[in-house]
């Protein structure tokens, strides 16, 4: 069985994320895109904890392997102390070239983003770069399943937007700065967070999959 | 069209490659598994370069989208300077969880790990650790594609694996350190190298995919 976390106070963290913690008294940013790295990075956290224990409970129980990639970094120098193992002295963050998440469900490729907002009303486009929609367009090109997991956290809802529903927008409303809620309720599924796993994506991912040979 | 490299003078890089390049003269570890960091680095690189080539070539041609995951890195302090980026500025090497590459091929989960060696007549199995053992075994029991691809430089050989054999002669023979050749030209398929892209080991995936539902 899978532990999971009934509160913010003893998360349950992936061995990745453990090792993605500082060990120091230092703020840690993620891959996220605003300036305040510390506060999106605790909020950015939570969220991908979640994803990661529903990926650790699909893994555990047999139903899907979905993994995250690992924080892409810029290597700069590495000392190489004698009886000592390497040691990375200077690097910096980069933006991913993919998505976070990839991984295989029954044979078929999945793919997706997870970010999470404070608005309440639309969801901010800066948190796609224009190389992740390259992607995901280059995965449903392959018959891929791809998608975007979007978390409202004023709202506490959780919504999946397929990737041809986020590309159709990010390509035709590149005047707008953000996708309005309205929208990802008209065209993604939302997603019901009080179970377990806590993001159930795969339920409405199976269900597409029995619809719809793309996404 | 994408620029292949006719020598190891001007590798092709990929950009991830490029931002894993040292900036300054310092030796730059891969994700391998041997103790002389600088010279295996070197080594495994020019497989990898000519596999991340092939993806490139794959992905521009629109006949799969393979990534190479990120190198796992165990971030211990960052240093957030004003008016500058943040600065990783202690991190160390981690071992991989999950294999190298994953993507997707005609709607289809592909997952391999890309290993070399100077051997001549085996491949050693420290090369592959218990935990990518495990992943290649989740990966096959949700009918994803994987495999190992193994070159064989002083040879200049080199092999796809299905995953489904090496897992069986890693449970089988755990006394035994290394695969031998024999096992692999039996087992494995052998990848004509001389040709654009540089390792065409989609071919080998497409055939398999029409024989058999796994691999």
């Amino acid at each position: 069985m899978v532990n999971y976390p009934n509160g913010r106070s003893h998360p349950y963290l992936t061995s990745s994320q453990q090792n993605l913690l500082p060990q120091k008294a230092t703020p840690l940013k993620t891959g996220s895109s605003t300036k305040s790295a510390a506060v999106f990075g605790k909020r950015g956290m939570n969220f991908e904890e979640e994803i990661n224990a529903t990926n650790d409970y699909y893994l555990s129980h047999g139903l899907a392997v979905v993994h995250k990639k690992p924080t892409p970094i810029q290597i700069v120098r590495v000392d190489y102390p004698k009886r000592s193992r390497a040691k990375i002295t200077e690097a910096y963050f980069r933006q991913a070239s993919t998505t976070d998440y990839s991984g295989v469900y029954q044979g078929r490729y999945i793919d997706f983003e997870a970010k999470e907002t404070q608005q309440k009303t639309s969801f901010p486009l800066k948190n796609f770069h224009e190389h992740q929609i390259v992607h995901m367009t280059n995965v449903l090109a392959q018959a891929g399943i791809a998608f975007v997991l979007l978390h409202f956290a004023a709202l506490n809802e959780t919504y999946l937007l397929p990737a041809s529903s986020l590309i159709h927008f990010y390509r035709e409303k590149q005047g707008l700065k953000s996708i309005p809620l309205s929208y990802i309720r008209e065209k993604g599924y939302k997603i019901e967070t009080n179970q377990i796993p806590r993001i159930p994506y795969l339920e409405i991912v199976k269900k597409l999959c029995e619809v719809h040979q793309n996404f």
